[in-house]
């Protein structure tokens, strides 16, 4: 490949993807894993898919370091809710509510237990009937692995003691979180909706980021289902069942954070917290109608989390609002003070438009560009084309990276026979992943270097750059998938098609509801930002979120079921 | 691998390796690559060859950044000039000299050319006779790939009537630097010592690291002969004939750099600059009885080397002396003023003694060791006994890492059918760095951040680690290995022994000179300093190199055919 600087950005043309891979359930899905696994075939097998979809040909960016996050976190929420506009109760509860809680914000909830509205134990017994019903419902709606509603009303009562004493901790004291099963939250089993991580991992204590949020009085409500080991973006898993959609029960949530986003989209809980190595929070939030905030990497202490050693995963917030991103205390700019407000007129998006429309339905790019059009003219910021080259080289680099630090990982345990016990998706995945050869991992982190530098380009000439979160809305179960699990790379590519920046160059990147497709299928608009730029990145979310509110429907389903 | 926090680095035993493979030459070498290079048979071969050598189980240090060295390089010679003690013309010119500029040092010829005793046209024309007399006997001793002696008549010329005009540019005007065909001098072509390179890599301006030798008034001359593409230690080449060295011609120089190696050691030029990924440049200066320095990673920039983009390898001097290496331009450590040489009383010597001890013969160990106590008992530096967990782990992370992306550069190459070009001692190499996987690359950079821990835990109470540069002295050239290469593990691995965490942590490490065995063969003690510790580890070196200068020999073999 030419020296970056030699490559003329103008003259790039895009190329769409031209993914070729069966699409695979059931009894086909095992036959060919079966071909995939073996020593004769599964080189020759994994070779051709490699060429087909130009697979290989790095270094982390030197933008990225660790943040000392150990401040006092109380006062770093505190801070956080003063960049907050002003709180005004009356929007709230002007409005009918019925049922209670659902959407509510974390300031909702605060505002409703201080001023005797209602208690966390009130609202712990709302969830416990809630996520009860759900998964007795045929088919089952198994958004969480772990629920013990004893704890649950345990929590509640310690809470609701403190209000009642006249000192809540925080604003998130009360506030109802729910965590992805591959964060330690103790005393919780930590299994990555695998059957047997447990018997590997034992958790003696919360994961970092947990332990902060419990610092502030959150309330615990479970280990969130997902997608085995988060390797894969439909959040289908065979182990403990598919999480459902909340906007329509026969489709996927998307992945890997699948129960994370179901609970917030269905209103159980204010905000679950995922992990996003290759749009596992952005993707599930998009097609869930919610917001899902993948932060810079390094921002996040990622100790306690399965995959705490890799270089594209963060442990990120899933929510019902931009706000409620602002306030977790996983990421707390400081840039946000309300009379800053103004700086949105000068604000450049960037879209590179063959890209940007690059999707199943033209109607997901056209309600994508619509938002973008009301925030122009709301606010008079500027829509800047850009080019962005080596979109199709930034894929696979990504796959490689992520495929060998997960295979890394997982590597012993594979080897110590336990291959079986994964579902036949990830020995897929894994018997991909393992077939990367060490010049494919150097060679990618050289792309990586690249696509940073393209990305800096681009970044010289706009703020934030705009896409779809993805390219389709939420695709169906196959019935047959739901057992023995589902490999359809289309539909993969499809999902992650505009999520690799945010993993593979660690920018920050958050999707907000914009509209629904004919179907009443959520669409996301992705906003990334510059390293580190998530204070200008929430101001435009929260700007595009706003505009977009009225368009905002309630997942039906879930919504009637809850009003009976 | 259990937390390094937790290994218990007392508790840690010495394991020496174990290596198994077999010794080829000629038509067996030629037998294996074709097994090796097999589709069938190849990942079986390899995959025993890894396992019965622990193959297999990473970030680059943090310490490791890229320093600005675009100050003007005359300036920063004249300072380093500075640093050392007054010369003293006496000592060079009351001895009787016969040859004469055999181990010379800089400043002798710098006295001598400022003095009229010799000029830089009298040195070229020495310089022309010896490299033909050399290249023109049976079996010829190929230092050189390029030389051209116009050129070089030019090159002296223009010096000559510097002096002549009472203006010389630096201290190195004049002096004679080989250069190693690995890294670009121009006009002459950049082949790393294979057959076919220049067809791929047009060489258009010098290397940065010439270019500023240049500037400071060296004279080059010419390419230096090198194993093929530096991926091996012994310095055995079938395209160009095997450089011999000069202690004894029917030995290796070792390698990498071995015609930069020979051709210091044989007093034809000052200093060469060499490149040390993998000990390229301290085995061969231990084996030919000069200084060899390995700066620290990220200190010399690589622009204009073959390997510029991986992350072991840098580009360093070998030389007759110490002092050579200090007024070397690609590296000027600004610590060594004269007046704190007293530090050298509380400087603490880190010994691993079983490590140290693990040689071919103890006469190597017990020479190092005699040298060690001299130091201790004349200016009372204490040896502190440490010990470096994970040896063998470090060796396989540095295989690894080095044969992965020099794997990656090669591979286009490789790939576009010029796979026969390469010797067949690079075909092997090539065949096991292509088997490794992208998990074997993670798995060793995770390995690397171990090793880097237990370095800088020994770092903390000592300040030099000190071992010998090689397992073995020079090894002896098997009349078959000359026409048709030669692999053997066994002998490698003893002549890697000590080298790796210079490369694979990027320490800096120099090698002196400190006595010979039986044989006369040059016996070579390693100086092991900490990340961008180069000030204080070649004030170490240099009190090493006085003590020992009486046992030093001159290399007999080039010596007595000079004099006729």
């Amino acid at each position: 490949m030419p020296p970056v600087e030699e490559v003329d950005i103008a003259a790039v043309r895009y190329k769409p993807p031209t993914l070729q891979a069966p699409h695979l359930t059931g009894f086909s899905l095992r036959a060919f894993l079966w071909l995939m696994e073996s020593s004769l075939l599964g080189p020759l097998i994994t070779s051709v898919l490699k060429s087909q979809n130009n697979m290989p040909q790095a270094d982390p960016e030197p933008e990225v370091v660790l943040v000392d996050e150990d401040r006092d976190l109380v006062e770093r929420v505190h801070e956080a809710l003063q960049c907050l506009p002003q709180y005004d109760p009356s929007i709230r509860w002007t409005t009918e509510e019925n049922p209670p809680f659902l959407y509510w914000k974390i300031r909702d909830f605060a505002h409703a237990y201080r001023s005797g509205i209602t208690t966390p134990s009130a609202v712990a017994e709302y969830v416990i009937a809630g996520v009860e019903e759900w998964n007795n419902k045929k088919p089952p709606m198994p958004m969480l692995i772990y629920f013990n509603a004893d704890d649950l009303k345990k929590q509640a009562e310690a809470s609701t003691k403190r209000f009642q004493q006249g000192n809540p901790i925080s604003i998130l004291d009360g506030v109802f979180v729910a965590i992805k099963d591959d964060i330690d939250c103790f005393p919780y089993p930590t299994k990555g909706a695998t059957t047997f991580f447990d018997q590997i991992h034992t958790v003696e204590k919360d994961a970092v980021c947990v332990a902060r949020l419990r610092k502030c009085g959150v309330i615990f409500i479970g280990k969130a289902n997902m997608h085995e080991l988060g390797l894969g973006v439909t959040g289908n898993n065979p182990n403990y069942g598919t999480a459902r959609n909340p906007h329509s029960v026969d489709r996927y949530t998307g992945g890997s954070s699948s129960g994370p986003a179901a609970l917030v989209s269905s209103g159980l809980c204010s905000a679950a917290i995922g992990t996003d190595g290759g749009g596992s929070v952005r993707i599930p939030s998009a097609l869930c109608g919610i917001v899902g905030f993948k932060t810079t990497y390094g921002r996040t202490d990622m100790t306690g989390v399965l995959c705490d050693s890799g270089t594209v995963e963060v442990a990120s917030p899933l929510v019902s609002s931009v706000e409620d991103a602002i306030l977790s205390p996983l990421c707390v700019p400081n840039l946000l003070s309300p009379e800053n407000s103004n700086i949105l007129g000068s604000v450049k998006i960037g879209k590179y438009t063959e890209w940007f429309n690059d999707v199943s339905d033209h109607e997901i790019s056209s309600t994508c560009d619509n938002a973008l059009k009301l925030l122009c003219s709301a606010f008079g910021c500027q829509i800047e084309e850009i080019t962005l080259p080596e979109l199709e080289e930034m894929r696979t680099a990504h796959v490689v990276s992520i495929g060998s630090e997960s295979f890394c990982d997982l590597n012993p345990h594979y080897k110590a026979g336990r291959k079986t016990e994964f579902t036949l998706d990830t020995r897929t995945s894994l018997a991909l992943f393992g077939s990367f050869t060490a010049t494919d991992y150097v060679a990618s982190q050289s792309i990586r270097r690249r696509i940073m530098h393209y990305h800096m380009e681009a970044f010289k000439k706009v703020d934030v750059i705009a896409t779809p979160t993805t390219g389709i809305t939420a695709p169906k179960i196959p019935p047959s998938a739901l057992k023995s699990g589902e490999s359809n790379y289309v539909v993969s590519a499809y999902l992650m098609r505009f999520i690799i920046a945010g993993n593979l160059l660690g920018l920050p990147a958050i999707t907000v509801p914009v509209g629904h497709d004919k179907q009443g299928l959520p669409i996301g608009l992705q906003l990334i930002g510059r390293p580190w730029g998530e204070a200008s990145l929430l101001r435009v979310a929260s700007a595009v979120e706003e505009l977009c509110l009225k368009k905002r429907k309630r997942p039906s389903a879930f919504y009637d079921i809850l009003k009976a």
